[in-house]
């Protein structure tokens, strides 16, 4: 499923002539690699942070250390900042952010399963696009994250193709209509 | 065999105390995304870079301009490049960088399955050790990637044996013992 997600990402942008970005914690990569998968992913894909030290969130993405104080690593907050680091520093018009607790052990006091996952785009107009989804997995390690990779490609196939598609609707900020409180098990 | 080469590594890393980063090109984000896939990856992986698009191997890696413009993007001098700059970015013990040709088309006259891999380290006397893996690989998109995440992993196995283990060797700079010019198939 998130091949195919990545896949229609992928041409989506590539006829508009819009690049992408990454910004992954839990995922580490495989959201990165998803994408990277498809051939002809170059035209598309800029590039990519795995930031899985806390550290490395704000020096390689700029997520204010404050930010992070205040709300974790795992938070809306930090995924969405994570995202928007990610236009600025590789460049690209979207970009796709991950951040959770994918086990074994919990992690700020967040069960293993919390997961958000968050997309940040420009519009034509200088305005920025920005959708996150907040998760409650069960599964191990690897399925946490594979469930992580899935969600986040939706997430953006879905953003993309509203903001961009001629029937897909306005262009501007795009509301998650299932709001950030949204479980899945 | 990747999966397990990436414990490996981390385990000595981790009974080292030292730290791990990614800088990756073709394989985008399977390297990090292996390692990543271990239990207790977090105690050593400090993050990565998928340097996708050229310009974003000079402004997040700071690969030089013009070592890109003299010898490609596909080359031992970027792979090195690379795994410099990502333990400097980073601020990691080691890195593990991977540059290539995944296809289906060539790239910068270079033909698919062309593929260089580095790993860099700090040495205790401040010294760099730098090793370097030239491959040529057939295969699809997908095995080329694979294949080289699977080297890259191996180099980097290899190369923290050999300079931290009490029986691998003495402490200092790694030369790959079969030369950068080795073809593999």
């Amino acid at each position: 499923m998130s091949a195919g997600a990545a896949e229609q990402v992928l041409t989506l942008l590539r006829g508009a002539r819009q690049t992408l970005g990454t910004a992954e914690s839990l995922t580490g990569g495989l959201v990165a690699a998803a994408l990277t998968d498809e051939p002809g992913a170059s035209a598309v894909l800029r590039g990519g942070v795995v930031s899985y030290a806390v550290e490395v969130k704000s020096t390689l993405l700029g997520v204010p250390e404050e930010l992070i104080a205040e709300h974790g690593a795992v938070s809306r907050q930090c995924a969405e900042a994570m995202a928007s680091g990610a236009l600025r520093v590789l460049g690209c018009d979207w970009a796709v952010a991950t951040t959770g607790v994918a086990g074994p052990d919990p992690s700020e006091g967040k069960a293993v399963g919390t997961v958000h996952v968050a997309v940040a785009g420009r519009s034509g107009r200088g305005e920025q696009t920005m959708a996150h989804r907040a998760l409650s997995l069960h599964g191990s390690r690897r399925e946490i994250r594979e469930a992580t990779a899935g969600a986040a490609l939706g997430l953006l196939r879905d953003t993309t193709t509203r903001t961009l598609s001629p029937d897909g609707g306005t262009v501007g900020t795009y509301v998650d209509p299932e709001g950030p409180e949204e479980k899945e098990g």
